[in-house]
């Protein structure tokens, strides 16, 4: 069981020298790391992906751990984590990312076994939200919560799952995935399929269309979330509307998750998290509202306390956790 | 652990003469049952719910266990699982159901525990909800599956997680708490204090009152949900809109457990799921549009299986799981 795997002292627990791999492959960039028993990056690869076909973008993430097993510490990683932009499917080790359009249903987790020096080292796939609840669970703002909801909210909105103390992830590894769910059902159609769903209503992307279409415009460069941050600080009442549109709508999907699963803690990180000074005060407000029930009614928004590195420390932490569960 | 428990087979190993005591208690009727192996009821016992106070309820639910006691059977009682009205708290013990004013944070677990002939047996307390999911996982429509969600759809909306084999009640024994998420974000004010439960859109209550209010009557008999149904079948347009509207948030509802936990079936049980054939068509219809990714647009209705006994199964298999896993 990974139940009290994702606590640091157990992630490893002959963590004398013992490191962790860990690769997170993402529509701009492919990195990779080695990752020590306390969740700290030893060292690092990078890559950008490719434009170009299957075999480019492969060859970059091969590049990626290549770099990563020169280092003389390679010797000493227990398991590799891959930590993919989705939708993956981690019962098949596949991944489908929407931003490499290169790899559908890519079987990434064979390809990568297949490097020489993976041989026999146990490989572990999953979702990048996945991959950034299990790092705010094992040293970030979900640490010491045995059931929180951490979320990414930025061009969109990923969410992951910690229940009873363990990252769930559900069997293909899409669990949590809070940004699709509906909270308007008769709300305008969604690019899921579906409509009136939370990324729709409250991602970086919909509080900037939002504004615009009440007729906001930047005080200066680019249209987006945090122009809009920026003019709410000010006080322009557009911008503080949006702000409140989209706190509205991720209250709302909160509250349903805590009702549904009862959490502790909902964790919140991403670009739209930045502005944690404008999001969070309407948040709260419209959390007391949805979340009513007494068991929902305690739960507490975090903001989320890794940044860039919340991927590959995941993929770490997974790879970690699923290592400690096979012994 | 309960992963496994839930199974028939595995439910009570030494399962030769071997039994499970229940209690079910509800606002009309306090029922206890001696529950076999294979879930099957072998013995009952059943008093009516008395309006009085706390003590009064109290020696209801205590005559229901001393006439379970007197059977030579109770000596090869395993467990004694309590399935309550909610809301419960299955961490403090105690119960406050809606249709019981007289108790409010009963500390039912303790006083059952201090019955003379329950001494030293493992006492279980869960949720009429969770009960029911525990029963149909065990022995009805949710068998075999390791992932799903049970519902009863009645004057209330009620149901209960299973999650990697497990039923999954949460920290309070609240969790599955279907009826109280939001799909309406701007809905109406619910009861409950939030605002467009899935409830106050899908429960028979609201069935029959968004007939009503649309000009339907009943052709005869009480204005209930059912006679709505029997004007659906004669093609009633008001009629036949209540059902697609309530299908609709039940299909929101459960459309947004797919995409949070990962399910593979859902099972609904209760007074509006008699109706199944006025129900179920525009059910399945309203989920195809809300569960859409890929990972959740499998999932299966399925009514449920088991009917009175459900509460007083499902609170026999609780007390069977909490039991195995602790061995």
């Amino acid at each position: 069981m990974a139940t009290d795997a994702a606590q640091p002292s157990l992630l490893l627990p002959e963590a004398g020298g013992g490191l962790l791999a860990a690769l997170d492959i993402g529509g701009t960039k492919i990195a990779g790391a080695l990752v020590d028993g306390g969740g700290t990056v030893r060292r690092r690869a990078r890559r950008p992906t490719p434009a170009g076909g299957d075999t480019a973008v492969l060859g970059a993430a091969l590049d990626v751990l290549t770099e990563l097993t020169t280092h003389q510490e390679w010797r000493s990683v227990a398991a590799l984590g891959i930590g993919s932009a989705g939708p993956v499917d981690i019962a098949a080790g596949t991944v489908s990312p929407v931003n490499i359009p290169a790899w559908r249903g890519f079987p990434i987790v064979e390809r990568v076994r297949a490097h020489p020096a993976v041989a026999g080292l146990p490989v572990v796939l999953c979702g990048d939200a996945v991959a950034m609840t299990a790092a705010e669970h094992w040293i970030g703002a979900a640490r010491g919560y045995r059931n929180a909801l951490c979320m990414v909210v930025s061009t969109g909105v990923g969410a992951g799952l910690v229940l009873d103390n363990a990252v769930r992830s559900g069997p293909t590894g899409n669990a949590g995935h809070l940004g699709h769910i509906t909270v308007d059902l008769l709300g305008e159609p969604c690019v899921c399929g579906s409509r009136g769903c939370v990324e729709q209503l409250a991602s970086g992307t919909s509080i900037t269309r939002h504004a615009v279409a009440q007729g906001w415009q930047p005080d200066e460069g680019p249209a987006d979330a945090a122009a809009v941050a920026v003019s709410a600080r000010r006080g322009h009442p557009v911008a503080l509307a949006a702000f409140d549109s989209a706190a509205r709508a991720l209250a709302a999907g909160i509250a349903a998750v805590a009702t549904l699963v009862e959490i502790e803690v909902a964790v919140i990180g991403g670009g739209v998290a930045e502005a944690a000074d404008v999001l969070f005060p309407p948040l709260r407000d419209h959390l007391a509202g949805y979340a009513t029930l007494p068991f929902a009614a305690g739960v507490r928004v975090e903001r989320a306390a890794l940044r860039g590195d919340a991927g590959l420390v995941g993929a770490a932490a997974i790879a970690g956790a699923a290592t400690a569960g096979a012994r």
